[in-house]
């Protein structure tokens, strides 16, 4: 049972991020060109970060076609979809409330509690996929990492980059916003607080899921 | 004979996607640049997906110069070709059939039987990709799984995503979707059963290819 | 010396093409960021391709930094800048000459001697990536094939698809164009020609650089 | 104390681009969406050119993540976030000054000073990165070398091409853009010679590094 744990809760990240992405850069962003590139690179490092944990799946079909050819257990097949259903049905509600965000008059330019969450979310999702593609001993030798790691700034980027947050992801991209342009100190601190408990964060999640697997 | 009953079937199914992909993203999208990476991400797909099997060709110049290098046998370069026409072919007919679809009046936004074509279709492809690329004990330990089965989504987003169906390929995501947008429960439902039906579909196609080579 | 003749074969057809991706993408395309995709892929797949061969340099910066470093020898580095010059050069003045191709008055829709070249050499370009990524010993196993050879297609397309020629560098596809679209048979049969020729040149080209190196 | 003195170098090299990138793309183009995938690219060839050294971070918050994952010792996360910020302020510095070149005039079309510097960098990082993913002893086998070199010069011409400079990074297509447009002799060889300085800088970098760890 706690063997199979760690493989629930990949599925559940993988599709909560996929639909989060999904539905932030249909809501947030306005070309469909965009939010393919967005969807793809998302379903892509989610793939390459848990796919030796879990085969990857983040889709009930995806899912229902591995069980038939016996790449998943049928037992495992119904707590595959749960999973992936909460997840997904958790990051739909999100969406519905990041899609007010631009809307809430905000002095610093961002509705805090909104920004604070993108940007712990994605800092996260980028810890995560390091840890997993970069740190782990089952993915070593790849040559999947860099591309993983880089394409998961691209997808936040596009997700909420811009209108939900900055989308730094990052303490010293947060840091420099202050020098280059004109954010102002105090969102690049919070920025910078998020970003760190998204780190903080991912590596317990890792930890855990590494011990159920 | 049937050794290569399989190689052929792959041919067929890579070509037709190719140019499924080619014609749907030059008549329903509208920027040429949207068309060359929606067209060199289905290549890419389909190249990692039979690669191993066929040599993914699904082009009888580049058929006709493996030939020459001796990649291919003689004898199977008229076969080669026979299964590329044919899986061009037949996708050109279903494209002047999807490039109706937008202008047919319909009361759920989408025409349903070009939607369930186009839902199962690239869920088909997606999972075709995933069992090939991330399944397959031929493929085992490659770096390319991830990108494969990203791209399948961006080139199906970019080819009928939004103009003849809403491009889940994927249960989770037309479930969410009518939590997130204005989508109708019974456009969910019907996209739900199209996607399982090609996760389905792509498990008998692969189990019939691998016996087949 | 014939050892390593090969290699500036490589060295000169991959600027070459860089060059004249280059050209061809800033003349007849009018966005700088579909030049910076269409070029990056273009160093990409020509660095894929003739790397095990050459290091795939394609610049003389990076030989004479390839120099310092030991990973080039000296008495190298001058046939190495000759051979990029040359390339450079020679796709410098087929670019000058496609660049009047749009507005040559022409009866079928391509001004054909320049819709044939086209055709040839970028299929060249493509059965060159497939020969040397998909079919080579020396580069069995890697994980690059598909990117390789979808990314040939797409920076083909952004280059001269639709300005120049119809872009298919496939006989299937030149064929389908007339189902399809409003493409007229004597432009595909020609085009189907120029794609055979591209592929058996290039297993030619193919042949002579395994031989010289 | 030696040993980690490599690692600190590429950890500052690589935060300082990641920021040259961001804010040039943000500063000197339009679309958010060209600066999601420059930066990217950008985070992804600088991690798989450091990666192998210093695990390639370049963010303070994966470095924190990767401390409590046991893969960074904890007396190295300090220097760690001191060598990121140290690259991410220069960075800065250095877009607020690119940042007022486009308005200053000059008669060549571009202000001289800034052309020589961003030619340089951006071809210090191509020959950087070429180095350490395409001739480097621990990299050697790797699939994303092509990856690596062809994203560096998309993100290098997203980042300062048409803008501060011409964009080749390369003396190639520095003297062919004499052949194919308007560019003045005057602006290749000066071209010309910045590329090769960069090429001369990335060897001497490249070894410092390699003998600090």
């Amino acid at each position: 049972m706690s063997k199979n744990f760690g493989k629930y809760i990949v599925e559940f990240i993988g599709t909560f991020f996929l639909v989060l992405v999904i539905g932030c850069s249909a809501t947030l962003s306005s070309t469909s060109f965009i939010n393919a590139i967005a969807i793809g690179f998302t379903l892509m490092v989610m793939v390459y970060a848990g796919g030796h944990i879990s085969g990857g799946h983040y889709n009930p079909a995806v899912s229902l076609s591995a069980t038939i050819r016996k790449a998943l257990p049928v037992k495992q097949l119904m707590p595959y979809m749960i999973a992936q259903f909460a997840g997904g049905i958790i990051a739909a509600i999100c969406v519905n409330y990041f899609a007010d965000g631009p809307s809430i008059p905000s002095l610093t330019g961002y509705y805090l509690p909104l920004m604070i969450l993108a940007e712990f979310l994605f800092t996260f999702a980028l810890c995560y996929v390091v840890l997993f593609t970069a740190t782990d001993e089952q993915t070593q030798g790849n040559s999947y990492f860099g591309l993983a790691i880089g394409s998961t700034v691209t997808a936040g980027a596009c997700a909420v980059g811009g209108t939900i947050c900055m989308g730094a992801f990052n303490p010293v991209v947060a840091l420099c916003a202050t020098i280059m342009s004109s954010c102002c100190i105090k969102i690049a601190i919070i920025t910078i607080l998020a970003n760190l408990a998204g780190g903080l964060a991912a590596a317990l999640v890792y930890r855990i899921i590494k011990e159920q697997t």
